[in-house]
């Protein structure tokens, strides 16, 4: 897996349950994977040797992110056509819709599949005659490079406009949704077609930012739930994905629209490892290795996840002793990172019936962890 | 961890989770735990100057299996109690009661727990006069050094237990216990005391050795799982184990029988990793931390957990398709141990309703996975 982020780590988990060799690409021997995983190499993905050299043994390689850059993921892909190398999973053709946001938006339109309106834009007057069509605010995306709401910016104003448009970056203009919910439609492929679909969930973001998952979504129609996972099946197949598709969609008055696709395990999709019966960290590594993809449904009638973000104090295992004593039946995941402001350094899970008390218990908990108090909650 | 075998590996797994620094002392490089491990020493624990070094740097040392010299354990108590070594979890004073299956059973005698009747011999003529007592077949037990079935005589005549005491082995001679069932009580205990007990299982075993744990045990009346419960849990305070305390039981005509004790994960707790709210291998690093421990509640109605043995072919991985083909909710574990004939190598665990079906379900993958095949299922 190139990246060694908390994707990789959890993948790493369950390489080890699977009996699978796991081999990580590090930045730093300090990454998240790097301090758990048996077999890691340093490295830069953006040096092609470097990640030829990674490759080499593998019979797999797959991806914690999606920054490597298209060129050398197409010549990982001549060195496994030429059979020295291994098969990359998912491949560069199907990777370009998550590393290009404006492609993506170009193939999703000629799917016929729902997207906000967009539109390229070079300065200030093509943002504000987008704004007289749309309204303000108007969303600025950068092209390539953005994730996890980085890369996204809502402006209100044409100064705010103004203000992004002046960074060196490639932006286009979306229309801001109003959105009823934010769903993820979390989907798993493989190169021989095999597909399996999660049950629909609810993200619940802040500032750009995922806090919380709830799975399933509550209260969705089951009618809307089923149309977002033929959105993103059909979408894994058009695409040629194999692993897992993450389609982030918004809920709206007049139906479902794709927001952003992630091919890897995602966010909201680390609820299923206490929570259903086969985590999506196995499930990527069955697609891409072509193996028989796990059962996908749920182990309890609701489950909620939150995120925990770094704040103050980095002892954060000295709050464990609370947490664990507050909830012994809350999973706390912590990713070995360091703690900074804002960083996501974990995630906690709690499984049961009552939605809105399995949110409180989540966020009491990851509350807790990230800051020595519970408040906010 | 002191050792590197599949119950370090899947304590390597949760500590992962946890966020916990994890260093196991394997003998090899290809120990099952030590393939996965980010931070492994190889040595050899019966050498003190290896255990000390090991132990340096660790907040906390305990253990993958019962055979570390008790005089290396005292070394490592008086290091801790100089404040320059690790805290040692459980105990020398606990873990001599798995190292010496006679003190043990003198032990648990003192403390009034049911036991089968045992005897010290040193000859055929002892073992002549228990048979004349108690019948045929006597057990034979090896006082040191026995672990999973091995250790263990059922001698069905006296050329069998002459056949036993020809090895220089010092062994005790124990009644047959003719039992309707096999149990284990799982429990672990923290050093502050507090303790959390696991739903009581049946396992069943052929040869002296582990193949299907039954969680909860099908049938058992709510009084005797009660029972054997606090069994466990007395027995974890008074032999002031911490961590793991697994209690292997005779169910039989006239109520419980204590067959074994061990202080580690044990085999009969595989189940939990997605069976119970808390992994057992979870549950004893929070038990040895001094961490609050976790929910121990079933996760589902009944779980059933069956061993992988090795059989002819070492090729398991080529076998991952038909099985998970098959039954997309079993979930597979494989050690990375070299296979060979008998070797525990795996393990598959399977949630739902019904014990019937759930047993066919695990023994067929358990079975395919070790032979390819299905037969004797």
């Amino acid at each position: 897996m190139v990246g060694a982020g908390q994707l990789a780590r959890m993948t790493c988990q369950a390489a080890i349950g699977l009996g699978i060799g796991f081999r990580v690409l590090a930045a730093s021997p300090t990454d998240s994977a790097a301090l758990v995983c048996a077999d890691v190499v340093t490295g830069d993905y953006t040096d092609s040797d470097a990640l030829l050299a990674f490759a080499r043994g593998c019979d797999v390689v797959t991806f914690d992110h999606e920054h490597v850059p298209g060129g050398h993921l197409a010549e990982l892909e001549k060195a496994a056509a030429d059979r020295d190398g291994p098969a990359v999973r998912p491949g560069a053709a199907a990777l370009r819709y998550t590393q290009d946001k404006l492609a993506m938006r170009e193939r999703l339109g000629a799917l016929g599949v729902p997207c906000p309106r967009y539109a390229p834009v070079t300065g200030l007057d093509g943002v504000r005659a987008r704004a007289e069509e749309w309204g303000w605010p108007v969303v600025l995306k950068a092209v390539t490079g953005g994730y996890d709401g980085r890369g996204v910016w809502v402006c209100g104003t044409p100064e705010e406009a103004a203000a992004v448009l002046a960074h060196p970056v490639a932006v286009f203009a979306e229309e801001h949704v109003a959105f009823r919910a934010e769903l993820a439609a979390l989907v798993a492929r493989s190169p021989h077609g095999q597909a399996a679909s999660y049950p629909v969930v609810q993200t619940v973001q802040r500032g750009g930012v995922c806090h919380e998952v709830l799975a399933p979504a509550p209260g969705l129609p089951a009618g809307l739930a089923i149309q977002a996972q033929r959105m993103a099946l059909g979408l894994a197949a058009e695409l040629d994905v194999t692993g897992l598709l993450a389609v982030e969609l918004f809920a709206t008055e007049t139906g479902l629209v794709v927001n952003e696709l992630a091919m890897r395990p995602h966010n909201s999709g680390h609820w299923t490892i206490e929570g259903a019966r086969t985590s999506q960290f196995e499930q990527h590594l069955r697609a891409v290795l072509d193996l028989p993809l796990g059962d996908p449904r749920l182990a309890a009638p609701q489950v909620v996840m939150a995120n925990v973000f770094g704040a103050g104090s980095p002892d954060i295992f000295a709050r464990y002793t609370h947490v664990m004593a507050a909830d012994p039946g809350v999973k706390v995941h912590l990713y070995g990172k360091q703690v900074r402001p804002g960083r996501k350094i974990g995630h906690v899970t709690v499984l049961g019936r009552d939605v809105a008390s399995l949110r409180d218990r989540a966020a009491r908990a990851a509350s807790y962890l990230a800051t020595g108090n519970e408040e906010g909650v």
